[in-house]
Order: C-alpha cells, then sequence, then structure tokens
C-alpha cells in the first residue's frame, strides 16, 4: 500500500493539494526583504478575514500548541488565576499549560459532556482574571458555547482564550461578536496547509494585559511577534516554505467564498451524521441546547461486532485513514473528519466503505445497508 | 529581478536545493503512522552523526531560537544560575532567554572579541548551574572554543549548554569530548534545509536535571518530547514537511561525507577570507588563539570607498544577495556565508561580483583589482 495514496479524513492533519504543495517548493526566500514582508502582510489580513474578526494577526512557527501557550502564557502572572474550561483532551491541554503560568481552576465535564457554565460563572464571579476554552473539541466531536463563555468574561472583566484550531474556517466564528481577546488556529486543519504554524488574534484588551506580564515565553512572546509584524516580519526566523503554503491555502479559501467553506464542513459533518443515523450508529457526544455537533468532526461509538482497530485496519487497506478515540476512549469511539479542502466524494466513499466493513462483520443489519450512503448523499447532493 | 533566481549567500536560511524541495512537496501523511515514526527514527540517527555525539536528538518544529529556549527553560529552575557568554548578537539572545528562566551571569565582550574564560570561570567558581555559549557566532563570524567552555563546565559540575545553530554539519563539532550537555541546530543552516525546525541533543546529565526542573516551558517541554520519540513520535503535531526535508537534507550530506561537508565549509570560508586579503579589505572579529574564524560565514568590514547599502544594492541588482551587519554593527560590516549546499562556482561569482563594484567604487585598487577572484580561485581548486 502507498501511504501517499491514502485518503485521509482524520480531523487534521488533513489532505494538502497539489496547488498548496507546489507552493511550499518554491524557493527560500530572505525574510528580512520586501517579499517576505508583502506575503507576511497579506496572510495576516486574509487571516483577519477568515477569522471574522478586527483584531491583530500574529504568525507563529510552530504548531497549534505553542498558539495555545502563546495565549496563556503572554496574559497570565505566576499569581493570576485562569479557568481552563475541560470536556475533551484539548481541554486539558489548556489545564496543562494553565498550571505551567500560574493558579488554574478548571471546570470539568466528563468528555463530550456539555461544559459546566454555572462553574465558569462560579469561577469568574471568584475573581479569576481569564478564561480558556476549547471551541472545537476535536476529541470528542463537540462544539463548545463560545458566545455564552464570552458573555460570562465579559461580565466579569476577564480576558477569554479560545482554542479555535479546528473551527476557524470550518464554522462560523464571530469571534468579536463573542469578546474573544485571543483566538488560536492551526494550519494543518481547516485551512488544510501542513502543520507547524498557528495564526493568533489579539485583542486590544488582550494586548494592554501583556504589558503587566512580566514573564512570558520568549520564542511565543506575542510583544516580541507584535513588535516585528509592524514591520512585516517575525522576530526569529520564520518557516517560509509554511508561509507559502497558508498564503496559497487562504487564496484557495477565498476562492471558494468563506460562507462557503463553512457551509461545506456544516453539510459534510451533516451527511455523517444522517449516515450513521441511518446505519444505527450512535453519536458520542451528548450536546445541550447551548452546545452542539462539530462541523468538522464527528464522532461516533464503535458498534457492537467489530473492534475499531479492525475497522480501523480494514478501512486503510482500502485506502482511506480514519481516526479512533484518545486516552480512555481509545477502542470505544471512531471518528470522520469533514475538514479542509475535503469534497463530496471523499466523504461519500468513505462512508461507503464504513458501510460494507461494518455489514460485513454484522455491526450494520441487511436491512439497513445501504441506508448510510443512501442518507449521505441525499444531504450532500441538497 | 526575480527572486527566486536569486542568489542567497547570506548565513542563513541558505538556498534549498530542488531535490530537498520536492521532498517536502509530498502529500502530507499521518504523523501517528508508522512511515512517520520510521522517518523520525531515522533522521534522529543521521542527525546524531551530524552532531558527532551519542547522546539523544529530539527534534522540534520550531526555529533555532525555539531550541535555544528549549534548552534553557528545561534546564534552569527560577532559583538558579545560568552564565550567558555573550561576544554577538545571539549571545545575547541567550542572555535574553536566560533572564526568563533564572539568575543570569552574562559575560559580556565586544562584538567580534574573544569570550572571557576568565570571567566564565569566575561565574561557574561562584557557584552557577549552567553555562550558554554560542559556539559560531554568526552576527560577528566567530568561532568561540568549545572545548574550553566544556573544560570549565565539567571542573565545576555545570551544564554546557552550545548553541551549535550555525556550526553543526558545517565545522567540526565533538560534542562529547567537549562535554556539551545540550546542543542546538537549525534546519536551515548548515544542513541547507528550509527555516522552522530545530533538533537538539541532550545528555544523560541534561535529563537527570530535568527531573528536578519543576516548571518548563511546554510547547518545548523536553521531557514530554523524550517520552514521545521513544514511540517515535512528538508530542504536538510536527511540521511533517520540515520533517521529510530534513530527511532528504541529511540523505544529501551523509552522500557527500559528513567530513568532507566540514572541509567544504571551511575551505569556502578560506577562500573568503584570502579573497579580502588580496582585494585589502580588513577582517571584522578578532579572534585570538583560542578562538578563530567562522567556518560557514564571514564577516569583513565595509572598505571606504562605498556604503553598506549601496554595495547590498548593487550585488543584487546582479542577482546576489549578502548580509549586512546587525544592530550597532549596521553599516560597519557585510557578511559572506559558505553554509550549506554551496558550490564553489557561487562563491567565486559572488566574490567576482564584489570585486568589480569595489572596484568600480575605487575601494579596490587598480592594481589589486583581479587579485581577489585569483586568491579564492587557488583556495578552492586545492
Amino acid at each position: 500500500m502507498n501511504i501517499e495514496d491514502t485518503l485521509i479524513m482524520i480531523p487534521g492533519p488533513v489532505p494538502v493539494v497539489p496547488r498548496i504543495l507546489r507552493a511550499m517548493a518554491k524557493p527560500v526566500i530572505n525574510h528580512r526583504g520586501y517579499e517576505f514582508a508583502e506575503m507576511f502582510d497579506e496572510c495576516r489580513e486574509l487571516l483577519a478575514d477568515l477569522f471574522q474578526t478586527k483584531n491583530e494577526i500574529l504568525l507563529l512557527s510552530g504548531s497549534g500548541t505553542s498558539g495555545m501557550e502563546a495565549a496563556v502564557g503572554n496574559l497570565i502572572n505566576p499569581d493570576e488565576t485562569i479557568v481552563t474550561v475541560v470536556n475533551g483532551k484539548f481541554g486539558e491541554r489548556f489545564r496543562d499549560i494553565g498550571m505551567r503560568y500560574g493558579n488554574t481552576v478548571p471546570v470539568e465535564s466528563e468528555w463530550g459532556y456539555p461544559i459546566d457554565l454555572d462553574a465558569v460563572a462560579a469561577a469568574l464571579e471568584d475573581g479569576a482574571d481569564a478564561v480558556a476554552m476549547v471551541h472545537n473539541e476535536t476529541s470528542v466531536g463537540m462544539l463548545n458555547p463560545a458566545d455564552e463563555v464570552g458573555k460570562l468574561a465579559r461580565k466579569h472583566d476577564a480576558l477569554f482564550i479560545m482554542d479555535g484550531i479546528t473551527s476557524i474556517g470550518g464554522t462560523p466564528t464571530p469571534l468579536d461578536e463573542w469578546g474573544v481577546d485571543v483566538a488560536i488556529m492551526g494550519s494543518q486543519k481547516c485551512i488544510a496547509a501542513p502543520p507547524g504554524f498557528a495564526a493568533v488574534s489579539v485583542s486590544k484588551r488582550a494586548f494592554q494585559k501583556m504589558e503587566d506580564v512580566k514573564n512570558p515565553p520568549y520564542y511565543l512572546d506575542l510583544k516580541a511577534h507584535r513588535k516585528s509584524a509592524d514591520k512585516g516580519q517575525t522576530p526569529y526566523t520564520p518557516s517560509i516554505p509554511l508561509f507559502f503554503a497558508i498564503q496559497e491555502a487562504l487564496y484557495i479559501a477565498h476562492e471558494e467564498g468563506l460562507d462557503a467553506r463553512r457551509q461545506r464542513h456544516a453539510t459534510g459533518a451533516a451527511a455523517v451524521r444522517a449516515a450513521a443515523d441511518a446505519m444505527g450508529i450512535a453519536m458520542f457526544p451528548q450536546p445541550d441546547e447551548k452546545s452542539r455537533y462539530s462541523d468538522t468532526v464527528t464522532a461516533m461509538k464503535v458498534p457492537s461486532g467489530i473492534l475499531f482497530d479492525q475497522l480501523k485496519k480494514e478501512m486503510l487497506a482500502r485506502g482511506i485513514l480514519i481516526a479512533g478515540g484518545q486516552a480512555h476512549l481509545k477502542g470505544n469511539i471512531f471518528r470522520i473528519g469533514s475538514m479542509g479542502n475535503f469534497r463530496s466524494k471523499d466523504l461519500l466513499i468513505t462512508i461507503q466503505m464504513l458501510e460494507s466493513i461494518l455489514h460485513a462483520h454484522g455491526a450494520v443489519s441487511d436491512s439497513d445497508f445501504g441506508a448510510g450512503i443512501r442518507a449521505a448523499g441525499s444531504v450532500l447532493m441538497q
């Protein structure tokens, strides 16, 4: 089997189209010259549209996690308090990062269950300085209520850090309306470039707060990044090929239209859910009226009759990679991404293969067999 | 002028050969799959040879500066002391990073002058826990005595952090003999891949010390990187295209032969120095018997008769990019890299152009005109 022919249907890194791969293969340019500055400025502008914000965008040569650390480490002093909202793996990451920089109050729900807004409100009432939440919790396929958390943060004059790594560009994120002070995006997710690059949007309030933060990280110092950005540069050598890739990926997104792109993601996830429902496969996350299923990844319970490892292996043998569960969810759930520059055919063939394998193992009944692909098709062809 | 046709003769980022650019354009693979693990393990092994160490190699998706911060941030507690040796811009960077993590004792010399070994010894005598030094100080074109600093560190049982970003792969670095505990390499320098990737070697002593360091950075947490490395992975999503690039760049280096590669760098710098001498251009750095001129970049004083900006502009108009001085050296010096996959023809045409421009401005005399290219040629053709 040729790994390069595999259709990657995981929630990032997503497949990178040849046009972006070619852009990345351009000769390296001088990162202190005007050609770089032009590209840098253009990327920042196009990203602001993608983020749906008027805030300033800064660009980091590091993966999404580096953006999460930049946000927390530049906004919190050791004696200050950050509330970290946890209902999945990436919420836990915010908690772990928070613990390196200040007092951390984790507000934890069971993975895949709604976040506890009352507990967030109570922690903010107690004087917390910031709250950090993952918008699209990829590990469980759930979209958390950024609007509600933003409201609470404003009410208590706390800063709101939102991990939008797997939502920005793939689902609506009216950040300024929600009152997000720092939002983070990863290159290998909805924008569908290769991994290794993160963008963060920073509000005026957040920049003001940074003036009082004594000991931010060095490589991820957002004040240093802002100062260099004014000259069209980064403080340390940027990963030039990833800038080429991001620029091309942004052109593609803008050509498609940002609203159309977000709609395509929503339709893709709806198609997977419709197929699952028709095949009798249960969703894993349990959203309430304030949260909802993710637009960019769908997490389902592994049906009885097959083990996840067997399912993954048989899918891969047919050229399609799907994702399993992480940590304690390993073996219990499987996940299909509807993220990046995927097209209907990619989702349809994934569902077709899935349905055939599950049917062969008796995990989809004879009477349901075929219903999955029909349901997905009718959503995608609308 | 087409920027893509420009010959980049700065001390990094260096030109990337098409073979590496093509490798980078391969489709993205799953970073949790065995194909990635195989590449990851191979890169670590090839890098250990390049570093000239038996220590473990860890791979960071970040530029060289991220490697410097990883070294300092994982080895120093806030109440501990690090000596930072400064005789150029990158020594200052170690000082600035040190100040974020612990008590920092900078041992400063004027830029381009030898480091003060007595002051380093005194600071270690006073009980410093670590010493950090830039091996090849690119800003001034000087190679600092890593062997001497290593001896002092061992004598006082302190850890030795060496920035080998622009030396490893281009100049001999017997790290284990010198007693280097953490060495750092950047992808866009001697190995000639694109920027955005750093490798660090870590000694057993350094790993032991990390157990006692309470609050290392998160994205750059070397304990987390080591734990994942045992499984052929990185703790956070790696920049897959940069791994493809590094792998190909390492193949190229090993095909050339590591000794031959280092010799080529030394010969390249010797050719630039010979040309400068023949043209009556003065070297900028002032090495003593324990330090020496860099093998990977040559820093010269701008001769009278021309301003640096004019020289740079005229070189660029003819398709060659050279580097100037940084910070207070701006306008005073110029620098030519002999770094990466350069070939004799690249250096010769650079010197030929330089000599012509300087002669046209009266900065090289009629009688000396032609001596530069002849001197360089005789070194390169040996």
